[in-house]
């Protein structure tokens, strides 16, 4: 392979040719030699760009050269469109501040607009990845910048859709299902009746407050770290810095970004990811309760409750011909699994902070996009290939329902808790229906009965 | 000891004589034989009479005969005010309703009234424990309301007091110390400098973050399911019950409550719970960085770093004479941990719920309550015993910031990064100060050194 | 309240006069103010005192007063047997190396010892906490030495009985029910067929397996860290001091204990209790798939899977009449969650201790009993109230097994897996029976069915 | 792109030319619409080919065609040796028995070997993926048989090599520092003196107990699934067959693998694996404490603890010229809390399987695969580019450990903990050494001071 020599504070090392990047970018890739499927995620690279596009521009208000910062904001644009993807090789487990990422962006811009500017690709000059690109930048501000940036992004523009989504999917089923009126159970046990189309309305409300609790939580991730540089007291940033990157960043994105009040906490801690990764999990939660119920509504089909017909996506065995299994749920709920375990280990990084840095946030930033990806297209293809399929077996929610002993319930405010339950004991133990108990123990004659237990007007 | 015998569905079963409860209590305290350790959380059971004593005034309207409603009131006034804590004996492992809790309250109060009004403690009559307390009412919903009550309370009345409390009490330290200034830390290695007002006001802004959040979280337990009764459709509740339970409920306490949107939700999902927990973990996350920051500034106290010194409260040691612990940064983080991990049980029971009615609902509301109980005490001792007596040790503050090696920082924008590297290098290895090192290699002249490097200008 | 002054190196402070503790437990009493449900459990308490008591015949050879070791052994024994629980109002959230119950011990220990000498409860002389209770041993290494002989106690004297006791129980029915042919279900949906006694006995494998694990773990706990005084090296302690206390724990327990191999390890990590909590957490796993299969195969009465007839040990519902609920299911899963969330707060604790001692021993310890006791006490009330008075529907197993369209996997090896894909579906379609089916297609005549569809062979 | 037609019991669906695979694992393609860094890891798709390979031999005996026998096994062995990594396209987020997977590898096993017999790639003949490839099996017996072997291999040749390396690195040091004492840390705060060599050999004591942790778990995951085909009862398996396969698994891979005791267990719960990751979660939170102390005594260069200096493997920050970090320790940390994190996802997806299957078997055996590659490259890294390079700072510590008060702890014996508190707090209001306080306090005299407080002899 062509190499050519590039350096940094630490001496000299050989790169390859081909490369946009620098020595510190060879280094972290000989210095942590994780598979590449543990690459930091594209949506932090693209995120890092855009905050090196928006430095840029700040900068040109405070001394840097025109022709420099045309160049470097060419240079990021394209990584913002994922023209050099190939450029980013450094995994997530490297430096806990990002700095190699920070690095690997700035050395690939810079590199990039040496190209541009000089024909030759890499090195320091006429762009220098440190004093140019990271112009009145720390990684230490523009990580858990880019951070934020991009969990406000992948959250709005590929969470909240796929959200969206699966809720019109149930509420679809919650409108169209308001007149079967079904067994309701608790404990597991037959309990009084509800139309399908109550079941369902509740998960739409699960998802609902979730959407209403992932924007609570959003609002933590629009604040971000930059104009903090090292430490938090903003050295080396011109004034305004921040607040000019967060504007810029606001407006490449179409999301209300702003400098964050205390520039301090915004490095050294990640509280904003640690509560958004949590309502992530709270969503994950939510999910797994939805899943699980409409497998065991559509479990069968002979044996189970059968209550539903779930689509047929797939042959489900490899030994039992004819199975079908409710293999969407099973994702989505190995999809929550994952998502309550990544929350963890965002636990554990954002409780270990020391000082002035937090030095989890490529573990933290990439826990939590990961969660997001995964919940969205989860959250999408339960929507499409398996709610909106979905289809009711009237005859067996009516079988199901007319047999049920808990419509006694209806009795009790008539003849008393202590008779109606009499009455739900007998015909358990003599097998019979509630109106033969009822009449035969003499609690209630035909005419209450009828009067009183009437399913569509349990609901 | 004298007993008296009681019944419910599954049969006669003998009861203390002196106890003001019935059967199913009886028969709770003998099916799940756990330590008394392992009692329903007080604060869950008198939330729970606070809706017994709000049912009952709703209850008038619909046809409550006003003579047990006096005595219903009166009774359930007592468990509030903590005048009945004894006849609380069951244990929080039960039934995944809280029924045999709501069941306790129900006979308590019974047991109290029948006494009130005909002088014989217990038993149905004339104030019967289901007919008459629970009355529009089922476990189902009456449970969840009263965690969602007991949550509130707690966390408005225990949880926010003790939040300002710390609040404050680092915000007076970072107030009282914007002066000093000091060397700033990441990754554990020397910084740029930052002031110990600056280091302090992001644990101020991470708790003033924390508070927004708890707001936030907080508005789903405003939310309550009562008027749902068995599976959320309301059977056998009056007309508008929900709402003037809640309605008196926010009288009551002095709190938002308000009917859930959605009963079928509100059953079915501890949805609100588990973010709320999620968001007490947040705060442990936070808490736990705070403290870790504050006992390795205190370390010492000539081996460590030595920057603060804090209150010595006890003897540290059994065996080491003299010794003395950061033993408030020791219990908080502990208090951080648990908080945690009832978090994850949490968690663990909110995603297994099934149907019209999430089953562990006892095990959710006591670790919801303990968290914010462990919380609450451990954020007011740590602000009491260890904040606000803490002393910055200027002398050991002011030698640490001088050897500083990263104060070269502010030379990089004159005579850029590499150049400024190769300074701190020198020093490094030469044992030297930056401004020897910077002379010795001719990047700067002692002027330029003197105008730039000047910790106080560089916070 | 009557008082008397007590003195430690912070100073003077007035202690119950009743009270046998001193300066130490007192200033923590105060400077801790959680409520009393968060006492130090008391077999932390006690395994502290069974060291005491080690010590003191341990210190005999080395220059220990016999009169004061005579006294310090009454007063130790007297706390092993619980004659003194009151006197340890200490609660979990305190120093994070537990040296204030350590100093609770010795000074009740003292305190005793000095009454029985002197006639005069409390105090330091003849009997000094420190110089004579707590000789040759430090907190650091005497508190994890009573975690560890807390938790193989609890393990062995109450875990382990309590899980054979429910592998029992299940054993007794998976023996009691091999001739039970019932349909099997994978992913909920139905399958082919197993006997009801073959699924029980993957229930007991579970167990066995959890118990193997169990002894496994707690090879950990059998090590112990006296001997290691303040930081490991043992100074202060005679030779051979640790050796001889973890043979006395032995011979006092009949566990088989020994001196840790290195006792930096012992004092610095608790990783032998995360590990010990893991396995726990691992058995609540195994335990609530349990516990979730046996509520969902007694769902119903009439509209669930109604395999199997669970006891009914209470009322279920405060509303609805007759019900009867799962309720030790419930009790076991709620168990199970909360063991896996003290898991997390171990794990949490595990992995923050510095240097040469971790500092969340309390948190840590106190988490692991709770675990061990619930889940024994769970595991004990489960197998009573829940296992042993399982009864299988035979009728229900037989009539779902028959309708079965899964037993057409048994004509795969003969027509092949598609062609007997086409029966099946072919039958689910039609609503037909697997014979009318294949019978139907003609790919089998009614003998070749005969001779291989049949549910009795196929297990 | 060219397309051929494929079939299933579905129906019929276009898959591309160039692929081995069939109509399953097409369907599977657009079924899980998630990105390709999800995949499938290698391991256990090569784990599954080993499964085929070893069953084709097995089937020999029972009447498999030996010339598809032969096929069979020429296309498996391709896939153990990673010849055709690019035929598993298919995601973790899959049906929840890995069935998908499981037919990818059926077949793209069946499509080459047919090409090998017929000339033309993929289809059904003469080989079928079902009736050939996966005869005798299910995936509910050879997918969790894959993760076994997939979990057991990667734990002895990728893990196992990984601990023992950096258990090696830190004996070494813990050897190579017997003589340099140094003070001892407890609560962060000064303690009783130790060597440096004895601080490391507690390292290496948790690393090699972790290592006895990770036998111990690994006896689980020895024992295999296959031969119990859907259920467990082994329908359509012939006798022996689990016991074959089980065997020459353990030929082929040198590992001790046998049949499962009891196949009903080994597909309807994971215990086995979340036993392992639990255990693999104790191993990160033993890394966690190593890495932590190894980057606190290594804090500085001037303002830190200094004790020790780790290797600069990279320029540290992006703005702070010359700084150097921990970053192999961040790495470490790092790692540690995703596989914490990824045990909490297997602990959700363990405790959720119901009756005969649990269906969370991808994303389990993924995870587990992800910490175990997780843990090896992050630790063989840390030994290599941290541990090995670190040098004491023999002045540092020497300095620290004169300073210090608590050597006053060899005082006690002679004159009592009192006294001895008494010169620690002296020393430490006047600013005196210990000698210093001690003789002005008339407690020692000079003669006895040098013969009690050595600190070389009080390691």
């Amino acid at each position: 392979m062509d190499t050519r020599r590039e350096s940094d504070s630490i001496g000299e090392i050989e790169v390859p040719a081909s490369a946009y990047w620098g020595a510190q970018t060879q280094r972290s890739i000989e210095n942590f030699p994780f598979s590449s499927s543990e690459r930091m995620p594209l949506p932090i690279v693209r995120a890092l760009a855009r905050v090196k596009l928006a430095a840029a521009r700040a900068n040109r208000a405070h001394g840097l050269d025109e022709r420099l910062a045309d160049a470097i904001e060419m240079a990021a644009t394209e990584v913002v469109e994922g023209k050099l993807d190939d450029q980013f090789p450094l995994v997530i487990w490297q430096t806990g501040s990002g700095t190699q990422s920070n690095m690997n962006v700035n050395e690939v811009i810079a590199g990039r607009a040496n190209e541009i500017l000089a024909g030759q690709r890499g090195g320091k000059s006429p762009v220098h990845p440190n004093d140019h690109v990271n112009r009145g930048q720390s990684s230490n501000d523009s990580f858990p910048t880019a951070l934020h940036v991009a969990a406000v992004v992948t959250v709005e523009d590929v969470l909240v859709p796929a959200l969206d989504r699966l809720t019109a999917s149930l509420d679809a089923k919650a409108k169209a299902w308001t007149d079967i009126v079904k067994i309701g159970r608790t404990h597991l046990q037959d309990a009084t009746p509800l139309t399908l189309g109550q079941e369902f309305s509740g998960y739409v409300q699960q998802l609902r407050d979730a959407y209403q609790r992932i924007r609570d939580a959003e609002k933590g991730a629009l604040r971000l770290a930059q104009g903090g540089t090292a430490v938090g007291t903003g050295l080396n940033a011109p004034q305004g810095f921040g607040e000019a990157v967060a504007a810029d960043l606001a407006e490449q994105t179409g999301k209300a970004f702003v400098k964050a009040p205390n520039t301090f906490e915004a490095l050294a801690s990640n509280d904003a990811l640690v509560q958004l990764s949590g309502t992530l999990s709270t969503l994950a939660v939510a999910l797994t309760k939805i899943a699980n119920d409409i497998r065991l509504l559509g479990s069968g089909p002979r044996s189970g409750l059968g209550e539903l017909d779930l689509p047929a996506n797939e042959p489900g065995s490899s030994i039992m011909p004819g199975k079908v299994n409710p293999t969407q749920c099973e994702m989505l709920t190995m999809v929550a699994a994952q998502v309550i375990g990544n929350h963890q280990a965002v636990t554990v990084g954002g409780l270990q902070g020391a000082f002035e840095l937090n030095v989890f946030k490529p573990m933290i930033g990439a826990a939590v996009i990961r969660s997001i990806e995964l919940l969205a297209t989860g959250m999408t293809s339960f929507a499409e290939r398996c709610v909106d399929g979905i289809e009711p077996n009237r005859g067996r929610i009516a079988e199901l329902l007319e047999r049920s002993l808990m419509l006694v319930t209806a009795l009790a405010p008539e003849i008393g808790y202590d008779n109606a339950a009499r009455i739900a004991k007998h015909a358990h133990a003599k097998g019979q229906t509630l109106r033969e108990a009822a009449l035969e123990l003499g609690l209630v004659d035909d005419a209450t009965f009828d009067r009183l237990v009437r399913p569509e007007t349990m609901v």
